[in-house]
């Protein structure tokens, strides 16, 4: 039952001071994102946000959605949400304009998807998988394929899906079973796919379905998955819809939350087989897969940052209102809002410079999207996607281990009420409790961030990435500032922590990848957690100067510098505990046979 | 869908090496409570765990308590396992004999009730807050309220339950506005309480309400509230039913969590006002109340045990069947099950180190219970009875946020089956979740160690606490044991960072109580972090020396160690952080004005 009000100011002042808005907006292409323009698109996706997507999220968590007689029945009212949300253009923001696209850089997509994440979570999956099945073909379909399908998905008129699971075939792909054989021009497929998010609905007139299946003489393992497009009805040359494939929702699973979004079990081929189109090679499917999962786990973080949102300002708005108790040791005094009293300040305090630092990382990291694509060097893009590359899986699973933290604690800051599903506050953590799982584990991703993007350099990228923090923490420390100097102290100190974890696991890996695996993931969190602490106390740097300017806003500047100072008392220091871990924890972790558990 | 085994081995040795079973055995009036007696009750509990409440765990969370004209009906089978229960003769299990109770000692009781809490919390609660009537009727009531209720409560015929929260009163009970008013012997009680676990249900022929309320001479606050007697059902002179009293369940919350326990909202007095009877003398009713929350904050500390310990059975047997993948570094054997990959197995050590931290401090602090109301030495007793006063909060508070924690990272080991209601791993997520917030949130419980229970005796007891743990790691560091070492040290730097956190606290309360508040969370989580580690080093300490006895089982006591080792480097390394966090972040908790939330 809660409203909320997209943080356009946060927004803003990360794109442009942290993120690189004006950098990226000066790349080719980009001459028309002035500001003016950013600010417009920002206020009017605002606007769609609290207005039609934000009140459909308690509906959506109370209905559900539901398969009566192989049809799909989303939520009361997302059907003509998502009308609304094709009409105005938003499916295709960022989208190549040659396809109808608006060809706005990722950049500026970010905070609106941010936007309908937090408005409604599973909605949003809805266009995130389309823009996946978009990405796809633009980048791997044929010139027929892309002609016949993105202007569609472009547009939103037709949704897409994404088919990599299979029941032995979850975070391990190279179990994937699905057969396609040869039939003239197509293929016809046979297999069953689960966890298919939005697999089948009512939104669209047709869904298109990427799917990884093997070929009849594919090798065995992950070298041996092909892609494939397989509608949900057949495509006729004109454009128009023909005939109804293959392919069916056979249950929908009932899940802890994201409770509007259907999450289908897909049986392909049932009878003649559904009829399906190679994209790009054979063999080559996972591989393909993967430039879009690697924008699929930035969205993915994303949401966590979203959900972690909508959790504090529930919490914010509750702990204003609800009045208990008086003031620590002035039992004279009238009752107060609990927002008085130090706890309840305190869990807010946690949240919101938790959201504010997994926003600034997660803005930060999508900023070298568009200068991996667009910028005239060559070596700027390489490095650019080096840094993307490195900060995928850090974006994807520390905003969304934090994300149910933060909405944990938003349950908290309620007491009772928090645990009535009627205030709002579980539903967060309900939805939020997925993330840290789909589009790849946070184990997953830790062994992303271990395995390939530290070890495969020798540790160049993340190298250059400590120190380029470094720098700035040096620089802050500089200005001499009394508030400050502590916050550039614990930046300083985390980031000799997350180098120290990083040279353990640079030794380490090669003779005993099982010793640096046991410590991925306290690695990954000890480098989401300085991250997020050096870009927080980089806007605590310019908040600072800012507020010496009369037109500034100086008390929103004086909370960005008090967020940073209570990050650095009250995570920061966690830190080097999570060093040691790396460190030293991996004995015991492997230490046990499997029968003393 | 999962299975629940009594973690038999756990807690013997718990009892008999870190609670002090054989000293509580051995206090005046607990002659027959023999090793095999104890053994006795703990495998028959077991087995009444597993087959009849732990196959009721999904039932009930599937079905929920529902209100229907007024009734509750309660979950398909609950009726028949609480007459079963009752008739074992299970409820009584600690209840003073003269009223039919078994006159065991309360850490006996400890471990079985651990086991309820893990086969089905919501059912446990029931017997839970009968166990609290009873602790107040029989500590504060008369002779004849004695006579008349304890009989049937003790034998579980009748039930119940604790009505203190109003809308308007939560953590703040000096709002309560329910009004007694004398009527010859008794009183009519009118006033809505809400958040009455287990306030209206079809498992007992009675149901006695013990009520806080104010007389109609009250001064206001806290100092005005008096207890009531408050039966479903009037009590005839020969003990029969009388006619049903003025007392209704006017509706059920819908919960997160623990649907089967039913959470109403009570109307007393709608009609000619509520019958009640006066529970000792007038206004001290907080005072009596305040008795029985602190042994049900003890039992709530438990449920957090007890939901980690079966959270982490079913994350541990799933990890054993689930095959997903082949082993690090060696892609060309077979797919394993996912026990063997590193970071799943660190996910269980972490949630059996936890587990077994939280135990051990449970029932370390239960044994007190006991020998604080039967020591023959006074000093002795009151030396308990501060050592539980001390541990109270800390028990409550740090088991159940640790409940949440092991919860969700349980989930987290079955990746995308995780999400799925079907699995069982969300329900104790969801069921866990009310444990850090009733009988008290997290920030009362730290509320009340810092300015109760750590200030209000100039740190002495906090101090003793302190240096027996540190005696203990001092003997464990002089054994000389390359595994142990490491561990002894680790618990000493917590200790250390136990101290500087408690000073500071001493220090800054009486001039600052709102600075202090602020790091009490922060003071509770490092209080229990270090107690936990120093009883998992101890545990480590005997295992060692056991191990080498031949009849031992060697690899049980082994993983003792491990798991020592696991805890000392995973989990206390976070020790220096949070002392730093209490020490220095107080002023970032209350710099921002409410405008900036």
């Amino acid at each position: 039952m809660t409203r909320y009000a997209a943080p356009l100011q946060d927004m803003r002042f990360v794109l442009n001071e942290l993120a690189g808005l004006p950098a990226v907006a000066a790349l080719p292409g980009y001459e028309e994102v002035t500001p003016d323009l950013v600010d417009a698109i920002l206020e009017e996706a605002a606007k769609f946000a609290a207005e039609v997507l934000a009140p459909l999220n308690v509906v959506g968590d109370r209905h559900g959605s539901r398969l009566e007689g192989g049809q799909v029945v989303t939520p009361p009212g997302f059907r003509e949400a998502y009308r609304r949300f094709v009409e105005a253009g938003w499916n295709g923001l960022d989208a190549d304009p040659r396809f109808g696209g608006q060809g706005l850089p990722q950049l500026v997509a970010k905070p609106v998807h941010e936007m309908w994440k937090s408005a409604n979570l599973a909605f949003s999956l809805c266009p995130m998988l389309t823009a996946a099945a978009v990405k796809a073909i633009w980048a791997h379909g044929s010139e027929a394929q892309q002609e016949t399908f993105l202007p569609k998905l472009v547009s939103g008129e037709w949704t897409g899906t994404m088919n990599l699971t299979e029941p032995q075939a979850g975070s391990d792909l190279s179990a994937v079973r699905t057969r396609a054989i040869p039939e003239g021009g197509h293929y016809r497929l046979r297999g069953t796919k689960i966890f298919i998010t939005w697999g089948e609905h009512d939104m669209a007139e047709n869904i298109v379905h990427l799917v990884l299946a093997r070929l009849p003489d594919a090798p065995e393992g992950v070298k041996g998955i092909s892609l494939f497009i397989v509608p949900k009805f057949l495509v006729n040359r004109d454009g128009s819809l023909g005939p109804r494939n293959d392919v069916q929702a056979v249950s929908l699973e009932h899940k802890m939350g994201i409770h509007a979004s259907p999450t289908a079990v897909m049986a392909y081929g049932e009878n003649e087989g559904a009829v399906g189109y190679l994209v790009g090679e054979p063999h080559r499917g996972l591989e393909y897969m993967f430039t879009m999962m690697n924008h699929a786990r930035l969205a993915v973080g994303l949401e966590g940052v979203a959900i972690a949102e909508r959790a504090y300002q529930q919490a914010a708005a509750y702990a204003k209102e609800r009045v208990q108790g008086r003031p620590v040791g002035r039992p004279w005094e009238e009752r107060v809002p609990i927002i008085r009293h130090p706890d309840v300040r305190r869990m807010l305090m946690g949240m919101k410079a938790q959201v504010e630092a997994m926003r600034a990382l997660a803005y930060f990291a999508c900023g070298f999207l568009d200068r991996a694509e667009r910028h005239p060097d060559p070596a700027v893009r390489r490095e650019a996607q080096s840094l993307v590359d490195l900060l995928t899986p850090v974006v994807k699973g520390w905003c969304t281990e934090q994300s149910v933290e933060v909405a944990s604690t938003g349950i908290q800051v309620h007491g009772g009420m928090g645990f009535i599903e009627e205030t709002g506050a579980c539903q967060h953590l309900r939805d939020a409790r997925i993330t840290p799982i789909y589009e790849g584990t946070t184990g997953i991703q830790a062994n992303d961030l271990v395995g390939r993007k530290l070890v495969r350099d020798g540790g160049a990228t993340a190298t250059a990435f400590i120190r380029r923090a470094r720098t700035d923490a040096q620089a802050l420390e500089r200005l001499g500032d009394a508030e400050l100097m502590p916050v550039a102290k614990a930046v300083t100190q985390g980031l000799e922590a997350l180098e120290e974890a990083s040279r353990w696991l640079l030794k380490t890996y090669p003779d005993n990848p099982s010793a640096a695996a046991a410590g991925a993931v306290p690695y990954l969190k000890l480098f989401g957690l300085v991250a997020g602490g050096w870009l927080l106390a980089k806007a605590a740097g310019v908040a600072r100067q800012r507020m010496q300017s009369p037109e500034a806003d100086a008390a929103w500047h004086r909370a960005k510098v008090v967020t940073a100072r209570f990050y650095a008392d009250h995570l920061l220091p966690q830190a080097a505990g999570l060093a040691h871990t790396v460190t030293h924890g991996s004995d015991s972790v492997l230490a046990l046979e499997e029968t003393a558990f």
